[in-house]
């Protein structure tokens, strides 16, 4: 058979696309700077893949090119569809269901930022325990998501980023985009010298790569141009600063971020009718996810790793697997 | 006599210039985009005015553009002397003096981020007990500096950004460009998608500017547009949160960066030997300097306006102002 469902998952600063058969690409994309040119970046990132259907969710949306969530939905749609003219397209939404484009941009606060959802969905259903609770905790590039799940569905207080973030379910912190002010406040300079990832590179905990330039000053992802950028957060340079200090820093972004974790897990668990037996960890941070745990009351309940559920490979773009398996579930059930 | 010097203050975001008659100007000029075209930016700038001589100080050395500060003193001051050829330029270092634009280049620590200083000791000057202390507070676009003056100079503990930093005399908060992520953390998204500026528009303390365009979408300075990025850190957009909201989330901002000054104000008074007589205030952030004094342990003391000392155009680029007037002096001293 040659259907091929492929899902989206269209973010500000990344486009990820994943088959149901596992295969999966990431691609970065600044969308917020090129909204025009959102075609054909996808049609370069599916290059080769001949979809038959597109299952889309996105964050992409809350970029403030965008006047509205609203105007974001409807572009990025747009955006889709004109690429790929001939191929049906839906959109995962908090309803549990999928709308097709004209829905979908009728009712764009159901489909905006509706990635989290459709990963939780998904990760709900592959836990068998009716009564039965479990987390799921993503750690991304930008945010966390920490989703609690009870009877096979998740069952998440907020369903909208504004609620989700004063609740705890999205906490705005990532590995990769987070700038160390928004982290560390006064203490350090409230300039964009520097994010979490710089803080990783110096830790070790994320690969060096000469070619990736995708850091606050376009200097490559090095451990020593990593020191540079956290030595401006503290008012010095590359040459000021030992580098003691700015392991040292790296360190306290590290505990600040699995800080505010362990908040929100705490927060977000008060919410569930029995303790959780799983937790399900996803994205590029799930190192985090079991950091966080380790320091939290839950340091004893399994946790287990998207990528034994999905694959390696998916797991690199978890929410845009879960959202074609779900569209081709869907497909199944109504053709059976 | 036709002789004139001129101040620069050369800031990463502004430039500002000075003449020791009181006449001032300001330029927004992004040099961290642009190092290259500093110099062309300075000549749009003094147009018409002819100097005799050029007194430089800096903030801008700091930008990301630039590998080292070191690089970007010397880079700056190339910048100036190759737009300004046959006119003498000197910077102001934090020895009190001022260097030639070789001997700043070798000491560069001693005249980056020197603009403070600068104004610190002009100000100091015009204060005259012996024994007796005082407080400069500047609120700027970007950092505020609390400086603490006795006996006739500023006495400050620590003398660079990094040393300042810790103790409290440069605190990295401002009225325009701060980051609202900077200031509230996991309470908002950490995106850069609105400032302080957008806080201080909402609450009527800044002027609307149609015009303006300086902010962190590139919409108008409105308040219309201020409501709507400000919507944008609470997760919703400018449709989904009412105005309610995003005053209350700019009060919450004006009260944080006012509780940030201070306890900058008493950790920095508690360096000093005697009360404070008199607070010298100055920038654009003035407003917050009386909002910070009244809520101190020092709201009886006279606060004194830059403006009433150098007058009220002269106090728009008060650095710039402070560092022409310090070269006259010298200069008149020389001569004398």
């Amino acid at each position: 058979m040659s259907d091929l469902v492929i899902g989206l998952d269209i973010g500000g600063a990344n486009l990820k696309a994943a088959r149901t058969d596992g295969q999966a690409r990431s691609l970065p994309f600044e969308l917020w700077k090129n909204p025009e040119r959102l075609g054909s970046a996808l049609k370069k990132q599916l290059r080769c893949w001949k979809p038959t259907r597109l299952a889309i969710t996105m964050t992409g949306e809350l970029c403030d090119c965008f006047e509205t969530k609203r105007e974001g939905v409807s572009t990025i749609l747009d955006g889709v569809q004109e690429s790929f003219p001939s191929i049906p397209v839906r959109a995962w939404s908090i309803l549990f269901r999928f709308m097709k484009p004209e829905e979908a941009v009728a009712n764009s606060l159901e489909v905006a930022s509706a990635n989290w959802h459709a990963l939780a969905t998904w990760l709900a259903q592959s836990f068998g325990g009716v009564d039965e609770a479990a987390f799921m905790i993503d750690v991304g590039s930008t945010t966390a998501d920490i989703i609690p799940i009870f009877s096979q569905i998740p069952c998440p207080l907020g369903l909208t980023d504004m609620d989700r973030l004063k609740n705890k379910e999205l906490v705005y912190t990532g590995v990769r985009r987070t700038p160390i002010c928004a982290l560390l406040g006064a203490e350090v300079m409230a300039e964009f010298f520097a994010n979490a990832h710089d803080a990783y590179l110096l830790l070790g905990k994320t690969k060096e790569d000469n070619k990736d330039i995708q850091t606050a000053d376009g200097r490559p992802a090095t451990k020593a141009f990593a020191h540079a950028r956290l030595a401006r957060m503290l008012g010095g340079d590359g040459e000021l600063i030992p580098a003691k200090e700015t392991k040292k820093l790296a360190k306290r972004i590290f505990e600040k971020q699995r800080d505010l974790l362990v908040e929100a897990i705490h927060s977000v668990a008060a919410t569930l009718p029995v303790e959780p037996r799983i937790i399900f960890s996803s994205g590029s941070g799930e190192f985090l996810v079991h950091e966080a745990c380790k320091h939290s009351s839950f340091r004893d309940v399994e946790i287990r790793s998207a990528s034994e559920l999905m694959g390696k490979d998916a797991s690199t773009a978890a929410c845009a697997y879960a959202v074609a398996s779900l569209e081709e579930e869907e497909w199944q059930n109504s053709a059976s």
